[in-house]
C-alpha cells in the first residue's frame, strides 16, 4: 500500500452544486474560485430544457427575418470571420433566489449562479450588417437548439429570447465559440452562444441556431411570461422586463457559520454590476451598523466584469458576528438591505450576510 | 468538429457541495443519489483538521492503555484477521444545521451530510479481546491521525473520541478498511476507520492510529467541549452528549422551488434513525395539515441503514405547495416540526420542507 494522500484517485471531490437535477442546473461553489476568470468546469450551468442533440455535419447558423440578404454559415465559416475577445461576467436572474421570503418559484440558487469568463467569437454587428436589416425592425430574436415543454402552457418550445434593435447594445454583443481560450464547452452552448455584456444570463442564448430580425415585439414565453419582474401573479400589465444586471456583491470567505479565533483575517468576495463600473465595496462586521471600505483587489478592473474585494478584519473579542457586504457602481446604483420580492424571484441583489462565530475558552469544569 | 453532446470531456459536473473549504467539508448532493449505497465519490466528507500525512511504511494501529497485553498491528496483519461486513448509514451531527434560527456556529449543512455505505473490516471486539482489558475500564479512546489547532483553546490536538466500555455497543463496531467493496478511500479515513452503527458521524474516527482503554472518562475537547447539546454557551454542567442518531428524513425530489404542471408525480426521499428501525414515513403536501403514509421503497430494510421512501402525488390544481416529510421508528421516536435549538447546532431532525409551485396558464394579454 503506497503512502496515503489527497491525491489518491477516485476520491470524492467538490464540484458544481445542483439546484435542480432535471434539467441540469448547477451553481458554482464560489468559495473555490481563486482566479478572476472562472475555470470552465466551475462555471455555473443553467438549463431550461434537456441538453439538445447537435449534429455538426448539418449544423448551421441562419440569420434572416426582416432583412435584404438572409444568410447562413457553417461553423468553419464563423471561425474565419473577424473575431473579438471580451471578458464578461454574467449572473443568472435567479441568483440569490433562495434568500427571498416567502420562497419564489424556481431553482433555489444561493450566491453562485454567477461567473466571469473570457469569451471569443464573431461580433454580432458584423453578421447583422451582412444581412442588411430592414428599416422598421424593432427586435432581434435569438433561437437556441434546446427545446421542451413548459409547466404553464401546452406545446413544445425552443429557448428563444430577443434584444431590442439598438445599435450600441448590439455592438457590445458577440457570438462566442471560445470560452477562456478553449473551444466553447457543450454545456455552455457550443458550437455558438450569444453573449450580451451587462445583462442577466438569460440573454446569452446557448446552442444558437437562428437569428431573426423582427418588426414586431417578440412574444415567446421566455420573453413575455418569464424574465419579468412581476409584483403579483398574472399582473403582466405592470410587469417590467429583466434586462441589465443590478449591482451585486457576495462574501466568499469566510463560509457561513465559520468558527474563528481572535486574530487578523482577510475577508474576500466579489462584486459586479450591469452597465457601470464597481466604484466601492463596503463591509460590515456588526450586521450593518458600521461600514468600512474594502479594497478592490482584481488584477483587471474593466466594464462588464466582476471585481475581487478584500477586507482586513481584526477580531479582538469572542462573540457572534454578522458579516455583510454591499457595493456601489459608477451609475450610482446601490444594493438594498432586503430585496424587493417579486413573483418569479429575479434580480435579488440584497446584501449578502454571513454569520461567523468567535468562541471564548470554554469553562468546562 | 464531432457531434456535440454531454459526454464531451472537461464539461462542468455536479460534485460534492462545499460547506467549508478549509478544512474540506463537503456535503452530498442527495438528489443525485439513486442507489441505496452511496457511491464512494458522492459520500459526504467532514473534516475537523487538514488531511493528515500517512506513511504506510511505518503506519501501525496501537491498542493499549489499561490492559494486560498492549498490541500493535500493521495494515497487512489487519487484513488477515476475521472480517465483518455491515451496511451502515451515518449522519453528521451538524446535518440540517443551516435550517436553525438563529444560525448556530459551524458548517451550515443542508440535508446532505448523511450517507449509507457497506463497510468491511475487523470487528472491534476481536482486537479488544486480544488485549485483555482490565476490570474497571470505563471508556475506549480512539485517536485519529488528523490534528491541528482549535479556535477556542491553545495547543495542538489530534481528533480523538471515546466510547463507553459497553459490550453490546462495542460488539456492533468495526474497524473498516473497505468501503463499498473498494479499499477505504483516503478521504474517508484510510487505512482504517472506526464505524459505530447507529451513532452520529463524529464517532467514526478516521485515519485511526491508536485505541486506548481508560479507567477514567475521556475529556478531550471533541468529547467534552464539542458534540454536546448545549442550551446556553458555557453551560457545560447541563450538557448532554451527542450519541445515537435521532430519527430523521428528507425529500430528495422535487428540488426546492420546483415548478410543476398538474399531473401525477412520485415524490422521493430517505429516512433513517439510530438504534431502531424506520416503521413509518408520512408526507404532507399542504404544509403539515394532512399527512399520508409513504411507501418504504428500499431494496433492503435493515437496522442501522436508511430507507428510500416514495409517495405518489397527484396535483389537480395550480397553487403553492409546501411538501413535508416525517418519519417514525420502532422505538417510538418521531421528528419534531421545529427542532430544539442548541448552541452548536447538533441533531437537528426537524421535518424537511420543500416548496413547490404549480402555475396556472399565464394571462399575458
Amino acid at each position: 500500500m503506497p503512502n496515503l494522500s489527497v491525491t489518491a484517485p477516485n476520491e470524492g471531490k467538490a464540484g458544481l452544486i445542483p439546484a435542480k437535477t432535471e434539467p441540469e442546473n448547477l451553481e458554482c461553489p464560489l468559495g473555490l474560485v481563486t482566479t478572476w476568470l472562472v475555470p470552465n468546469e466551475l462555471f455555473y450551468i443553467r438549463n431550461h430544457f434537456p441538453y439538445p442533440q447537435i449534429d455538426m455535419a448539418t449544423w448551421s447558423l441562419s440569420i434572416g427575418g426582416q432583412c435584404q440578404r438572409p444568410v447562413a454559415f457553417h461553423y468553419d465559416e464563423l471561425l474565419k470571420m473577424p473575431r473579438v475577445t471580451k471578458n464578461v461576467t454574467f449572473e443568472c436572474a435567479g441568483n440569490k433566489r433562495s434568500f427571498l421570503t416567502p420562497p419564489a418559484a424556481g431553482e433555489q440558487y444561493g450566491i453562485g449562479a454567477v461567473g466571469n469568463a473570457k469569451w471569443t467569437g464573431v461580433p454580432l454587428s458584423y453578421l447583422l450588417d451582412l444581412t442588411q436589416i430592414d428599416a422598421g425592425v424593432q427586435e432581434i430574436i435569438f433561437t437556441g437548439s434546446d427545446s421542451g415543454q413548459r409547466p404553464d402552457m401546452p406545446g413544445e418550445f425552443n429557448y428563444q429570447r430577443s434584444l431590442p434593435f439598438q445599435k450600441e447594445l448590439l455592438a457590445e454583443c458577440l457570438l462566442a465559440y471560445e470560452m477562456n481560450d478553449e473551444p466553447l464547452p457543450f454545456k455552455h452552448g457550443a458550437p455558438v452562444r450569444l453573449i450580451v455584456p451587462g445583462w442577466y444570463g438569460m440573454a446569452n442564448v446557448k446552442w444558437l441556431t437562428g437569428i431573426t430580425a423582427s418588426a414586431t415585439p417578440f412574444e415567446g414565453p421566455f420573453q413575455a411570461v418569464d424574465y419579468l419582474y412581476l409584483q403579483r401573479e398574472d399582473d403582466y400589465q405592470q410587469a417590467v422586463p429583466v434586462t441589465e444586471m443590478k449591482v451585486n456583491s457576495v462574501i466568499t470567505w469566510p463560509s457561513r457559520g465559520e468558527v474563528l479565533k481572535p486574530g487578523t483575517y482577510v475577508l474576500r468576495g466579489l462584486a459586479w454590476t450591469g452597465k457601470g463600473m464597481i466604484t466601492k465595496v463596503s463591509v460590515s462586521t456588526d450586521d450593518g451598523m458600521n461600514w468600512t471600505d474594502a479594497i478592490l483587489a482584481s488584477p483587471e478592473h474593466q466594464q462588464f466584469t466582476w471585481t475581487f474585494w478584500e477586507y482586513t478584519w481584526t477580531i479582538s473579542s469572542p462573540g457572534h458576528y454578522s458579516l455583510m457586504v454591499k457595493a456601489e457602481d459608477s451609475l450610482g446604483n446601490q444594493q438594498p438591505r432586503v430585496s424587493a420580492w417579486n413573483v418569479k424571484g429575479y434580480g435579488n441583489n440584497m446584501m449578502h450576510q454571513v454569520p461567523a462565530f468567535v468562541p471564548g475558552t470554554p469553562m468546562v469544569h
